[in-house]
């Protein structure tokens, strides 16, 4: 036990130092689904809490094919010229980061990885939603505490997981491409109200024109919208990663967006609720994890399921009936 | 018990009678708290269940002064003049149908709920979401053992209830106004992304040109979105409850949804779904309800969130402590 603690003091220390090698071992640590591991890394991210906190998390979501990982990587750049030190997170396996390397992605990000300010990670391995969930808010705190300013969380956006990262993120970014609401359709249902903000990737040579009005259909769209953020008006910009144009733009947003709600409050408000939704997500996964868990449970909801869907048995007495 | 059980048979085979007088008894029951009530009104869903299934399901949302109580008044004498029995239920407390009064709307509703084959029903008193939505579900299903064959949920959007009622209907329409995108600012976000159908109201008079106006641009919103329903694409309509123009059209969209939703199989996986949603947000329901009932872990939790909100505590090591 000793031994332990100090082994877990020494990675707090390591980790504040911005040593990669103790970031990788305790990203690690809290993947691990071994149970003598969940302790020490829930030791650990308890340890680092004090120095969290201080970066701007960001939250970029696209469908594939919309260039999520060279318009990382061209943003990316423009930071480290700035002196940030930059974290790039995935959160699903089939993002560019993790899934890209069939098509070339992996390349490029990896040209972006061996730079010394930035961290790059790909998404944790299988695991149930809410354990990625888990391992992602716990991953952001440690490149906090290892002196990261900008840690960008991806997510292809087409499953269940834009909501989880809209929950984890203070600005949430959508990359879309000129096909208006068509490229749209494969996103989960209500992501448009979930950004601030709208990037037009690819607007460059032939494509630039339609890049920009698609940048006006956009801002036409999000007027119908509630806003994500309460006092901020998401709007849409058009840039291309390959010619550069529109980052510094994008990169001006997001800074003008956390003074703004920095300012209004509307930033420790989503982060205090963030935290509060973390902590009550974790109290239902544990309580539905401690009843499935038991004896015959798995079997006996299969068959009530069945009742019900064969409208035999009402959803009610189905659920008092696992209880019974 | 035997009494019980009789008294019981009873009210379903006047229920399966249509008697007006059962069916507000039953819903009276289903709406209980009392323990002992609470598991006759199971049994007494329990026995009208084969009996149920063959209504049309309709949730109306739109924000309050969007005239849903005369939209609904004007849309049920129609169905009334086709012969057919309808139900209007009501699901927060603020919607037209139940705090409606003060604005003169229960005189109109109560027109309207006069009338034999219609039946009225304001929202339960104030309870958890999730015994709301409990209790709407039951009163659907006796609703349709009395042999209703068109059921309107009603909700005011506002708060957290279109999702429910998204949850329980098959075909859910948002009464909409001519202020354009301006009168969903005060709807829940992702609301149009919920909908079948979109209907300007109040399209007569100096007003009926930019109801057109508002139809076309919500055409053309609804263009950009995922549709809530698979293969069917929503539109937005324009109707006058004071005229009556369009109100027949909206009941043909929704007669022509049902019938190419059947054909594809959407309507029947719409309803297996909602069946095992249900059952699943009940054992979650349950789950929390014994959680939270323990002695003293109302004060440990606010403790506990406190905790996490001053930045102190690990959001899971907050909840790890809960089951500890």
């Amino acid at each position: 036990k000793q031994q332990e603690e100090l082994s877990i003091e020494a990675l707090v220390s390591s980790l504040r130092e911005g040593n990669r090698k103790a970031l990788a071992q305790s990203i690690t640590l809290v993947e691990s689904k071994a149970h003598h591991h969940r302790q020490k890394a829930q030791e650990l991210v308890q340890g680092i809490l004090p120095y969290t906190g201080s970066s701007i998390r960001i939250g970029i979501t696209g469908v594939p094919g919309a260039g999520k990982s060279t318009w990382i990587e061209a943003f990316g750049k423009l930071l480290i010229k700035q002196q940030m030190k930059i974290a790039v997170l995935a959160i699903d396996p089939s993002s560019s980061l993790s899934g890209g390397s069939i098509l070339g992605d992996k390349t490029r990000m990896e040209q972006l990885s061996h730079h010394p300010d930035v961290f790059v990670r790909p998404s944790p391995a299988a695991g149930t939603l809410g354990g990625v969930h888990r391992m992602t808010r716990e991953t952001i705190l440690l490149c906090e505490a290892a002196g990261y300013d900008v840690i960008i969380v991806e997510t292809v956006g087409v499953g269940q997981s834009e909501g989880m990262v809209r929950g984890m993120v203070d600005f949430f970014l959508l990359l879309a491409l000129t096909g208006g609401g068509d490229d749209l359709q494969g996103m989960k249902r209500g992501i448009l109200e979930l950004v601030d903000a709208i990037v037009i990737n690819k607007a460059d040579g032939d494509n630039r024109d339609k890049a920009l009005t698609a940048r006006g259909d956009y801002r036409g769209l999000l007027h119908y919208l509630k806003p994500a953020t309460p006092g901020w008006n998401p709007s849409a910009y058009a840039a291309s990663a390959f010619t550069g144009e529109g980052i510094e733009e994008v990169w001006n947003v997001i800074n003008r967006f956390v003074k703004e709600t920095k300012e209004s409050g509307a930033f420790e408000n989503r982060r205090s609720s963030q935290a509060l939704d973390w902590m009550e997500q974790m109290i239902m996964d544990r309580l539905y994890e401690e009843f499935i868990q038991k004896e015959g449970r798995k079997d006996q909801l299969a068959i009530l399921k069945e009742e019900v869907l064969r409208g035999k048995l009402l959803p009610t007495e189905a659920a008092a009936k696992l209880f019974s």
